[in-house]
């Protein structure tokens, strides 16, 4: 499970009743229920980042979900030997991007709770979908194919012209490094090139192997674990030094 | 499991770890740890909230208990098919409300763990007798029946004169909106009748359907999913506003 | 589980995803992904609090491990009918201090995730190592058995002169009571004897039974529930009012 609904109230706990109640043998895995209110990119990246880790057949709720009451499908998709369900607004692009797949519009209301509520949607459809699944429901059962699945404007950066692109953050770690969506498949080695990055009120133009090379309270360019760029300092955050969080712009020049 | 614990400390892993070594079959789920410490409305009201999606046979363990140590009775409930452990200070009302039940007082001290301590008795006393209830044990080995639960006021509004009630807030949600236990099954839908209701320094008389109907950084009352009035804010936390939270009173006047 | 990784990020969920696909049978349970990052003390502390409640069998993974990608030795060590896998840095100390024990050097790199990340043994060493286990490796299996295990100072505190000790502060609770790493068991009954205790700004010399005995907003010195004494403070939190947390040093006059 992955959302944005926090630890405090009980909506998590709630869609663990509803899991458990259809699918008794049902191990529930929490990846992250802190992602930063309705921010879909940060989401995605941690549902992508997590599901190259857990075994086939596991099956992945991602609830961020600003458009929930609103014409957005809900969607089943099938990668990796896993399932993802979830709302059609980008939330699950990135754990799919550059491998086989295979999405589904969720219109089998049978499996819903009902009354079906305008605002609870990882309640009603979603946790009763995924138990169902874990019970052997059969994808062709949920819904049917659908080839025009929402592309998000994170899943890559654009480009500006032939040297600059556009980028944003996707995620903020425990530490306060802002993670970008520029990858190193795509960018190659930052390390050997020379670059600029623009971020809030900062152009970075140093890259950094390890926290221990940057200057106290400063900034550089990393390449993280998950191989996108990151923006770190050392002995600090680097999200507080910039006030930047999931969803800001920054802008990358090469060469 | 809902608790004050919070999760920085090892308390809530121990009490698992107590009703593992009883029952190695148990699936716990957490429903909130965070309940504002001693705060037994807010612990009451998640319980209730969440409880309606959970199977027959689910145990609850509540465990929000200022009074741990002092004279205060551990109880047994049994309602909707599950069973409810905690203490009797009314943390468990809610769940019950208008539902058959019956309560015993906890008095199996076979089951307890020795040395039982003073502060800690959900490790000593209701974890493992709740891992024992899955494991098989009858109520009626826990415990004498009782009919004298304690009722606590939030159970219900106080009627103050003839259209004026005194309520409280039962609950500050991950987006800062106040839960009042004011519910439109006593007091009817005030999105059709003249209303108004005191909070903090506020006196609200507007009513809302959407968030967005609500004017940036103000105020109104609302329908919450779980049937309960709610105050509100748009783009913004109706509790940092207002600076209230959990046991704040209000006030409803009507018609 | 007990790490300094928190909940924002995915490394836990990882963690437990690596761990489903070896050991589709394990019950997962978490103590704290809260710990102070690389408070080393705290998480000994964490682990060697809540392992008295867990069942034989138990393995318990903490990660709290500032030195990752360092040489320092990732360890498995067996003591009280429990497996204790982490690196060699003082974190499990703790929990074996005083019972018979066996650690090992974990050299079976046939069980570690490949490519070895640099920075996330958690994921690549400790959650592979820990599965196997659950699955019946046998530890001898794992590595040899070695004697120079790392010995941190806070294990116990250290003699200045004859009357005096030089401590420090284990743990921050939920609450924010400063738990020392002073304990009855060596320093007897401050209750009944002279003492003064330096921390931060202030030279404490009085004991208090329970909270209600403190002038609010003051503080006294407590015997926790753990046997360790306890700063605490009445209707406020000791850590913040002196500014100290886990780490801070405290040194003790007795007699």
């Amino acid at each position: 499970m992955t959302t944005d609904f926090g630890l405090r109230d009980h909506f998590v706990g709630v869609m663990k009743g509803v899991i458990l109640g259809i699918c008794r043998e049902a191990e529930i895995i929490d990846i992250s229920h802190e992602v930063q209110p309705f921010s879909i990119a940060q989401g995605a990246f941690l549902v992508a980042e997590a599901c190259r880790f857990f075994p086939p057949g596991t099956i992945h709720i991602v609830v961020v979900d600003p458009g929930v009451g609103t014409a957005r499908r809900p969607i089943l998709v099938q990668a990796r030997d896993q399932y993802f369900v979830g709302p059609d607004n980008g939330v699950l692009a990135m754990a799919y991007t550059g491998v086989p797949h295979v999405a589904r519009h969720i219109t089998a209301q049978d499996y819903f709770l009902q009354p079906l509520s305008r605002t609870f949607h990882g309640r009603d459809i979603f946790a009763p979908l995924a138990a169902r699944l874990a019970m052997g429901l059969g994808p062709d059962e949920v819904g049917p194919e659908i080839e025009d699945v929402f592309r998000p404007a994170f899943d890559a950066p654009q480009r500006l012209s032939r040297r600059t692109w556009c980028g944003t953050v996707l995620h903020t770690d425990h530490f306060g490094n802002l993670i970008t969506n520029f990858h190193s498949r795509e960018f190659g080695d930052l390390q050997l090139l020379p670059f600029e990055l623009a971020i809030g009120t900062e152009h970075l133009d140093n890259f950094a192997l390890t926290y221990a090379e940057i200057q106290p309270r400063s900034l550089a360019l990393m390449l993280g674990s998950s191989g996108y760029y990151d923006v770190a300092a050392n002995q600090g955050s680097a999200a507080k030094i910039l006030g930047c969080g999931p969803g800001t712009p920054c802008e990358l020049t090469v060469g």
